[in-house]
Order: C-alpha cells, then sequence, then structure tokens
C-alpha cells in the first residue's frame, strides 16, 4: 500500500447533506466539523475546501418561487446560476467563521476566505442536449406549462408520479475561472473556500465577444473539486460523504468496505454498476480521474467525522493508480 | 486646489440602489458600468470595489419571510448576517463577470475576486442599545407581537403609519475581518470586491472564548468602504450615488454644488444640518474621517457614470484636509 507521507496540499470536498438545511443546523454543523479540518492543518498539510449545495440551493431557490407565487411577483424569481452564488456566500461565511473560531482556539495564525467562483463548461457538452439533474419544487401539470410557456429553453419532466419537474444539464467542468484567485491565497497559507456547490457554472457567450454568461446547469461537486484539485496541484483529493469506506455489494450479506483499491479496481466496480449513481458513483469516477491525473496523486472518500483518520490512512478509501 | 497625480489605490462604493431590483436588472447595471471602473485601471490605479446591498438584503430576507408564511414554516426565515453574505455572493458573481467581461473585451489582463467579508463591531456601540435601521417587510401590529414573542431581542417600532417595523443597530466598524485576503489580493494585482454591503456585522463572543457570531446590524456601507480604504492603504475613497456632485441647499433655487472642499468646511456644512440623513450626510462623514486619517488622503464623492472623470478631478466633490 503506497504510503502518503505529509501529503501537502490537500482538496477536502464537503457534501451539501453535511451542512443541515437551516441557518442554525449549518453554523452548528460547520463548527462541529471545523476541529477536525484544522486537524489536517495540523498534520503538516495546506487545505483548500469545497462543498456541495444541493440542500442549500433548492432552499434558496424554491424560497424565492414560493415569494414571487404568494406576492403575485413581488419578489423575483431566481435563476441557478445566483442561486448558487448566493449559496456560495451563505455557506461560506459560515464555514469562514467556523474554521476561524477552530483556530482561535488553537493558536493558528492562518487566515481563511472564501473565493466566489465560477467554472466554466463547454455549451457543447452532450448534457446540454440531455438534461437529467432535477432542480427546484415539483410542479402540477399546468404549473409545468405555465413555466414552459415562460421558459421555451426549460426542459421539464414527469418524475415517476410525484409530479412535474425541472431538469438541467450537468455538464463537465472544464476551467475555474476564479483559479488565480485561489492560488494566489494559496500560495500565502490561506485555508481557501472555492467552487461552491460545483462553482457557478458560465459558458463563454460568442454572440457577446466571449465574455462569460451564467448557465443554468449544475456541475457535479465532487467533478469540480477534483478539477480544483487539478488545477492547485494538490497531492490528495477527499471526498467526504456519510459512510466510513466505499463498499462494494452494499447494503447486502456479503458487503465489503474497500480500504485501498487502484484505478483499474475501481473501474471494474464501476462497469459491474456497484456504486450508487448520483451517490457513490461520481465520486468513485473523481477519484479515478484525479488518481490517474499524475503518478503519487491519491483520492481517499470517507466520512467528515474521520477526515483526519482518513488522511492518515486509518479510515476512508483510499484510491490510487 | 490639491492634485492627486496618479493616486494608485483607489477604493471604490457601489450603492446598493445602483445594482437594481432583479438579477437582470443587476446583471445589466453592472455590465453597463464595468468599462468606467476599468478606465480607472487605465489611468494606472489598482482599484477595490466595495457595494451596497440594501434592496438586494431586502429582497432576499423579506422573500425568505413570505415563503415561510406561505409554506406553513418549511422554508426557514433567514436572518440579517446570513441575507448579508447571500447578498455578498450574488452581487460578487455579478461584478466578478462584469468586470471580466470589460476586461476580456479590453484585453486586460488582470484577475478579480470576491472575499466574502465579515466586519467586527463592539458588542457596547452605543447603536445597539438605541438600534434606527429599519430592515424587513412592515408589520401589522399582530404580526409584530408575534415576532417580539418568537425574539424578545428584537427591537420593533411603529412607522409613522405605515405599519411596525423590526429596527437594528447600525454599529461602527472596527475591524476587516478578511483584511489579510483583501491585501493579499490586492498585493497580486487583483481587483478585489469585498465589504459588500457594509460586511457581515459579527462579534466576538466572550461567552464562547471570544470567537466571532454573527449579529443582527447594519454596517454603513461608506463607514465600511472607509475602513476599507484606511486598511488597504489607499489613497483615494470614491464614493459613488446617483448625483454628480455633493450640493448645499439642496434642492432650493440657490442649490450650490460643491466641487472642492476642505474637512473643516464639509464638518460646518455638517453642523448646518446640510446634507440628507442616510444619504449623503453618512457619506460625507465616511469622507471627512477618511480625508483626516493621513495627510495626503482624498475623498472624491461623485456619480457611478462620470466616476473616471471625478478620479481625474474633472466631476464630483473632493475633500480633503
Amino acid at each position: 500500500m503506497p504510503r502518503i507521507e505529509n501529503p501537502d496540499r490537500v482538496v477536502i470536498a464537503l457534501g451539501g447533506n453535511a451542512l443541515g438545511d437551516t441557518p442554525a443546523e449549518q453554523i452548528a454543523k460547520v463548527r462541529a466539523a471545523a476541529p477536525t479540518l484544522l486537524k489536517v492543518i495540523g498534520m503538516g498539510n495546506e487545505i483548500i475546501i469545497t462543498h456541495g449545495n444541493g440542500p442549500q440551493v433548492g432552499m434558496i431557490q424554491n424560497a424565492f418561487a414560493v415569494a414571487n407565487e404568494a406576492s403575485g411577483g413581488k419578489y423575483p424569481k431566481i435563476d441557478l446560476p445566483e442561486c448558487g452564488a448566493m449559496s456560495q456566500g451563505y455557506i461560506g461565511y459560515h464555514l469562514q467563521q467556523a474554521i476561524g473560531a477552530a483556530m482561535h482556539r488553537n493558536f493558528k495564525r492562518w487566515h481563511v476566505a472564501t473565493v466566489v467562483t465560477q467554472i466554466e463548461v463547454d455549451p457543447d457538452d452532450p448534457s446540454f442536449q440531455n438534461p437529467t439533474k432535477p432542480i427546484g419544487a415539483f410542479m402540477t401539470k399546468e404549473q409545468a406549462d405555465a413555466e414552459l410557456a415562460e421558459h421555451p429553453d426549460w426542459t421539464i419532466v414527469e418524475d415517476s408520479g410525484r409530479g412535474f419537474r425541472r431538469v438541467v444539464a450537468s455538464p463537465e467542468p472544464k476551467k475555474i475561472v476564479e483559479a488565480p484567485s485561489i492560488l494566489n491565497l494559496l500560495d500565502d497559507e490561506f485555508i481557501v473556500i472555492a467552487c461552491g456547490g460545483g462553482g457557478v457554472p458560465v459558458v463563454r457567450d460568442y454572440s457577446d465577444k466571449g465574455c462569460y454568461k451564467g448557465v443554468a446547469a449544475v456541475i457535479d461537486k465532487d467533478m469540480a473539486g477534483e478539477l480544483l484539485a487539478e488545477d492547485c496541484r494538490a497531492d490528495m483529493l477527499v471526498l467526504l460523504t456519510a459512510v466510513d469506506h466505499v463498499a462494494i455489494n452494499f447494503g447486502k450479506p456479503d458487503q465489503v468496505d474497500l480500504e485501498d483499491i487502484t484505478t483499474e479496481q475501481a473501474k471494474e466496480y464501476l462497469a459491474e454498476g456497484q456504486f450508487g449513481k448520483g451517490s457513490m458513483e461520481p465520486k468513485v469516477r473523481a477519484a479515478i480521474k484525479f488518481a490517474e491525473s499524475r503518478p503519487g496523486r491519491t483520492c481517499i472518500i470517507g466520512s467528515l467525522e474521520k477526515a483526519d483518520k482518513a488522511i492518515s490512512g486509518k479510515s476512508g478509501t483510499r484510491i490510487h493508480m
């Protein structure tokens, strides 16, 4: 088993589900998590933190939609890119405060900064032809028809009897627009929080001299974390989730928790359909991409509670070439 | 009249009212403003941008309150610190995109970054004993009583027959928590967007080892911009508003637009009550504080449309020692 001694740059991705559903829950949860993250610094690493925003961006977008309807249009509906940017500010603020508090208690003299991050995606990404990521609240047929009349570019699908729902593309992240900001802070020993919620997806608008514009899409946060780790020249990518290990035969009597696998093994398990779509599968894909991006790179998938143990090889699943 | 040749570091404060009321308006307005801001860079300056968030933070907070009521509590109410952080992400994203677009068109190779900013205030600031800043929607007497039952620490006042409204403190900003992040980016020639909406106000919580916690308050954005300018060792503070000049006898037949005044003259006009409370008065106070903070510092109050002219002395009101 390859051992990583003092990996000096570590990207840690937190799941949006780990952040709770309300501001009070979120600040409590990030404050509970911060000491573990600080331990990773105490082990001699630089850390970059990214996070999901599924529940949070849903809350923001749905609340504005409800307020829009209840107020007869006084409050605007807010589309995904702006909701994503709001969630980055909201979650980043709590992470800054929580990490700041943990540092304050431990006399660490690092600083922590949230960079509002856009990520460029390709407007020709095939996912735009076949959007599958459900967002926003369920709608009746009538509401769906009204939305389609107002937004002819939307795709709305029926969701197995539970109503109608808008779906958007989940394109591959191509370029972190704010990479220079992130690297700049990182090089001066800041803890950087970036690419929240997979980043705000933007495309170059060739009708407007190639300037960026926001696009209603959701970038997978693990793939965004992978790109962030590559761009930051990280040695290790840590994808934190609700379970301690990646498992095969998950939930069956012969379930096996994986501790250390090669990317080749991981690909075989993927081909067998061992991992849950939308949960473990994208993490394993991101892990393979990172581990194969440069010799010596390792991805660890584990639980937030044991992040420090996972990094020192005592928990989690290590994926490497 | 003292001339400022090539002031090399300029803090520019944009009013929240200049940003429009919806995402579509906001992106259009910031894109219209960006080329003027870029001209300031073209003149050889570094710029730091800060902005108000009054309409935006009100929109966010009120929309969540409406959604909370309409959904029977499914969506949480969001208090001011978190709404402020959301507005920083939302406005910062649009500013990044607009400035990025203007740079892209002009082949500037600078980068632009939004730093989510907390500002420390003193929990013993006298304004906490006498909160006066109205926030949120108007309430009926019944709604006000229900809120007070739920939040005994709130202050709700009757607003001249228009209903009841929550008021919060407007404390003096003491310390920009993220100053190191801002300075770090600035030193590497980034355009930095910071202290949006006056920053998220935080106090040290001495019941919790002196860690920061958010506090429901509103820091005047001009005073936050002033502190930002001092902390960034700026040479010039530019407060942009809807009018080209500060005026005395405003709106009267003998109105005089001021072009160049000393801080002593400004104090006399303040004492005469020449400036509108909550509009021009806080700008003039911030201008005096900045101009007197170090010899050679100048504050300019002018319009967004003529920001570049104001900086080169062809528009606006210059205030200096």
